[in-house]
């Protein structure tokens, strides 16, 4: 079947530069970034092989379900998403790479994933969850990139329940956030019993402050954390720098 | 009075180049490193004026107090220490250099820190604490060196006690530490009230781990912290770099 057939009005097709994938978005809604990117890889990095089952939280339109379906063996992959038009778009994007087989988008808020999937049943989880805190200058709390970046269905203590639940003692768990919620971030994932294990700032350059953390925790792991190199976007000339140009594998 | 006076046998007497002072150190003894130099520069750069007193906590040798003298305008430093013999040592460095008006060495136990200083009495509390846990591998437990290394006399959660008791409210809490307690840390600082405020890696070059994190709590601060630029310490060409000249003041 023609790609271009599982469009819907507005949609555009995206390459995935990776295992001839394609991802549908809608350019006036929450496209993936560079965090998505990054995650994934950070993830493939370190989940190693051997890994049956994985949950991606707040899949949107599935970014990191199909890169990690290309990066990694694992041969399960549980998307879940709120929000019903996104998931939908989710589940065609899985279609129409014929991933079926490995991968389910489930929409369902993560606050009642007890009733969509059982305790303790996942290797890893992974997230790019919505980054700000839920303020005053929200203006439309339903608008689909709203909620994607603002914590308007889930907070990070739900993301964080969530993946403690479903998570296999000494199951992985996979972030990427702001570095402005480091604490938030690194005492809710020890009260969670998600320990944090790996710190991996990212740095546009060298010259300037990390814009997004990239952390690791084990269910039930014990209290020592490793802080990583620095991962540097830009060279000096502007450019990717090589651990990029890996990352998104070109 | 020669500065030679002051110092007994097997001790040695270090230039600071940093107005003129010296310290007495005992070679066999806890000999001060690179991390109390960038204590020293993180306190300093970010206390700003006006500060009237400041609390050192495991002072040691009474390196930061010295340093702290010449990089502020602190108008009293009261540097603690549990160890006799090197507080007395620290008591005859700050002789030798004139400062006894401004700098107080006491001899005191930081879990007994309330019978010492009074409560919410300090504008900014530094430390260089004990890095490593109380381990199977410490052979003599009276021994300076290994109280300086390792958690005997006092843990982290002592420190930051001791710091949330003594700071006023907003008063500000500078440490030097090792990234692999980085949770125990802000988890520690959170729940002492000392809300971490700013993180800074220090990596010894661009493509290492960090070996050294510095991180400022605020008392009763608002809950967001920033992750500041890298400070490398050595350059490509295998000198320092420029802000660690700064820091160093060549």
């Amino acid at each position: 079947m023609n790609k271009d057939s599982y469009l819907r009005a507005g949609e555009r097709l995206d390459d995935l530069q990776r295992n001839g994938l394609f991802i549908i978005q809608d350019p006036k809604g929450f496209c993936f970034g560079m965090d998505a990117v990054l995650l994934s890889g950070f993830a493939a990095e370190r989940m190693g092989s051997g890994r049956d089952r994985l949950l991606d939280l707040c899949t949107g339109n599935g970014i990191i379900a199909l890169l990690l379906s290309a990066k990694t063996d694992v041969s399960h992959i549980v998307g879940m998403e709120i929000q019903h038009e996104v998931a939908e778009r989710a589940e065609r994007s899985v279609e129409m790479n014929a991933l079926g087989a490995r991968i389910d988008i489930l929409t369902c808020d993560i606050k009642m994933a007890a009733d969509a999937v059982s305790a303790a049943s996942f290797d890893a989880v992974t997230v790019n969850p919505p980054y700000f805190k839920k303020g005053h200058g929200i203006t439309n709390p339903k608008d689909a990139k709203t909620v994607a970046r603002h914590e308007i269905s889930c907070t990070l203590e739900d993301i964080l329940e969530t993946a403690a639940y479903a998570l296999k003692e000494g199951g992985s768990f996979y972030m990427v956030h702001k570095p402005q919620r480091l604490t938030d971030i690194i005492c809710g994932m020890r009260r969670a019993r998600l320990e944090p294990k790996v710190l991996k700032p990212v740095y546009p350059r060298i010259s300037s402050e990390p814009s997004m953390i990239l952390i690791e925790g084990r269910k039930g792991g014990n209290a020592e954390i490793r802080m990583e190199k620095p991962l540097i976007i830009y060279g000096e000339d502007g450019k990717y720098t090589e651990e990029m140009y890996t990352i998104y594998g070109y």
